[in-house]
């Protein structure tokens, strides 16, 4: 017997014939002698037509209006899936994250959970029922509902699977596991059975969008194991777990794990800064207090008595709004000109096997040198190189370098 | 200063530009100094749409559940009316049932309200707030969503009007007060400025749809005046009130108040019965145990020895099941034939005028008769007189009826 937390995505939950394979699929696991509680997310579309609501009810609408609207979404497939689970025979009952409760801090629609009562929970399992849950949300100390953000159920899914012990948190999404690129643009990739934490973080941060990136953060620090697998195909899928659980899963350790894109980065350069300290936090200063995220930076090794020019990524949602502030402190930093560019892609490998092995990022450089890739950027971390490529090159490089760390497919001929 | 209930329906929520114009309405109540909660429905058509699910979902769904999933509606309602009451300046903000809280009985789906505590509102009216109260649900006693079934808005909105000691309760609507008779078949018909609770309780109970009867029956225990008006025009509506207080409304008292139809009753005829004691209870026993509601009874006067009839109505949704009954019973009960009709019709007269005149019921009879309009059945109540026709006959008697009590308008020649 184990204790497992089960997470079905909108896609999973679009309309009663999904959420009755969903229930069939909850099912299995319950007759397998498993305790479960699910966790699900609103049909696909509907918290997008909540939130279409709100906006034209007011511009500026209230965040703790807001979430009683959004919250209402996933109240519902809870409901349905309870009565679906119940038609099969399933003692099932839904949980509202007021009724257990789901404590959160007052940061409507960005909330973060506190803590979680799973009396009621308990006392449901010993009496081999199934609970269900609805995602994204919890209750403020005030008494008020609390959503935890676009993409919460992730996060309420391992943070429930936290509380009650769970042996591990399964989330059923659109795909089937986490590859070692994006399929579609190389065929040859090859589904991962295993990755760490830290791999699926760097993977989750720079384009794969297989998981919400909070959602994997709080399993790291919970230590609590995540299965990826598809909701609509029945095959094994990607468990995620602690560097030092790879080996119990028979892995041999790869150098890279994975290749990944983005393209949702613009490039800002700054030319003609004068040379001076401070420089460098006259304009990031403002981009942190405007809330925009600057990802990988460039400054030019300028030489005593020159000017110099600044080039950094920021997040492409959010170029209108750097410009426009930079440009109303244009005489403050005192550059001279400011370009944009929003035709690029950032190109990442990751890999935990890298940290012993100093000739990766080499390898990835060489590589897009041979095909004349230009690189424009350069980040890296303990366990991830990213580089910042002209638009066009994307799948050109991700193809290469997948090929380049070995991570193409065996083909049966 | 005045402290009102304001509730409105589905249709008056019907989308963000009627829920711009159903604030534009607190608004107005706010700004005239008034203490004002705002019980709501929810969109039109959106409860009709959640039901469904929970149908496709099994059919045997939980009551517990159902309201869980049909709860969200007024969910959503509520907090985009709070959202646009917010962005037109007003201190305004949602309170869920389970908040406050209503407290409900247990019985999911047909829930009775037990008490509400308004300690939350009174504060928020000292502060100069605005409360929006989702109709239509409460919390049980054990913690769960408890709905109060149909059209149970109109009650949350009269009893949280008792429960705060509001000066009175204003529903609003899509007609624009209590007629008459119906404006369609009778186009004289007049809008009563006031009528009593017992007046509009019987209207109801036979064929007026403007209020829920649970409603009106609630206000009258707590004697809370009702204002029934229009959310889309803006013209004086219709006060609802205790008898005693007609008066001093400046009302001269009509005989009668109004003449109501209702097309939804079916008649059963059991021929061939044995004139013995204990007939009518093997009949209507069965009945009431299956939920039926007889309405009208006719028994043919038996004479000695001989055979007897006994008709009777029911709700035209609830025939097959009453002749399935019937059918299965017709050895125990001992008719000889059974007759149903549909094509039947009610037409009532109601007044607290007719108490002290006993001439009433005659004058209907007679007007009918000089139409040879057939009569096959006949209730009377002490404010109400109901016969049943043949349907085709209903909007001639509505009109002759009309006119023989003088409730015709007079219009200006």
């Amino acid at each position: 017997m184990a204790r497992i937390v089960m997470k079905f995505g909108g896609t999973s939950m679009a309309g009663i014939e999904r959420i009755r394979h969903v229930a069939s699929l909850v099912k299995r696991e319950v007759e397998a002698g498993n305790q479960v509680a699910v966790v699900v997310s609103a049909m696909a579309g509907e918290t997008d037509r909540l939130i279409q609501f709100c906006r034209e009810a007011s511009s500026l609408y209230d965040a703790r209006e807001y979430d009683v609207v959004v919250a209402s979404g996933e109240q519902v497939t809870s409901g349905l899936l309870a009565i679906t689970l119940q038609g099969m025979g399933l003692n099932a009952r839904s949980y509202m994250g007021w009724q257990l409760p789901i404590r959160t801090t007052t940061a409507h629609s960005a909330a973060l959970i506190d803590e979680i009562d799973v009396e009621v929970l308990e006392a449901a399992f010993e009496q081999g029922g199934v609970a269900v849950i609805p995602g994204f949300q919890g209750v403020a100390a005030d008494g008020s509902v609390a959503t935890l953000g676009r993409g919460g159920s992730d996060t309420s899914a391992v943070a429930i699977a936290a509380a009650m012990k769970a042996d591990r948190c399964d989330i059923y999404t659109d795909v089937d596991g986490v590859y070692t690129t994006d399929p579609r643009i190389v065929p040859r990739a090859r589904k991962l059975p295993v990755v760490t934490y830290e791999e699926m973080l760097e993977l989750a941060s720079v384009g794969a969008k297989v998981l919400q990136t909070r959602s994997v953060g709080l399993a790291m620090r919970e230590n609590m194991p995540i299965k990826v697998l598809s909701s609509f195909e029945d095959r094994p899928g990607t468990m995620i777990v602690a560097d030092s659980e790879i080996e119990e899963h028979g892995m041999e350790r790869q150098l890279i794990t994975g290749v990944a894109h983005d393209k949702n980065e613009a490039l800002i350069t700054l030319m003609g800064l004068p040379n001076t300290p401070g420089e460098a936090a006259a304009i990031f200063a403002p981009m942190a207090e405007a809330g925009i995220n600057v990802d990988m930076i460039v400054q030019s090794v300028p030489r005593a008595g020159e000017k110099t020019d600044m080039t950094f990524t920021v997040p492409r949602a959010s170029l209108a709004q750097a410009a426009d502030i930079l440009e109303r402190l244009k005489d403050k930093i005192g550059f001279s000109e400011m370009l944009t560019d929003t035709a690029v892609s950032k190109i990442s490998i990751v890999g935990v096997g890298m940290r012993s092995n100093p000739g990766v990022a080499a390898t990835m450089f060489q590589t897009l040198a041979d095909r004349q890739i230009n690189i424009l950027a350069i980040t890296t971390s303990e366990i991830k190189v990213s580089v910042l490529i002209h638009e066009d090159y994307t799948e050109l490089a991700v193809r290469v370098l997948h090929t380049a760390y070995g991570l193409d497919q065996d083909v049966e001929g």
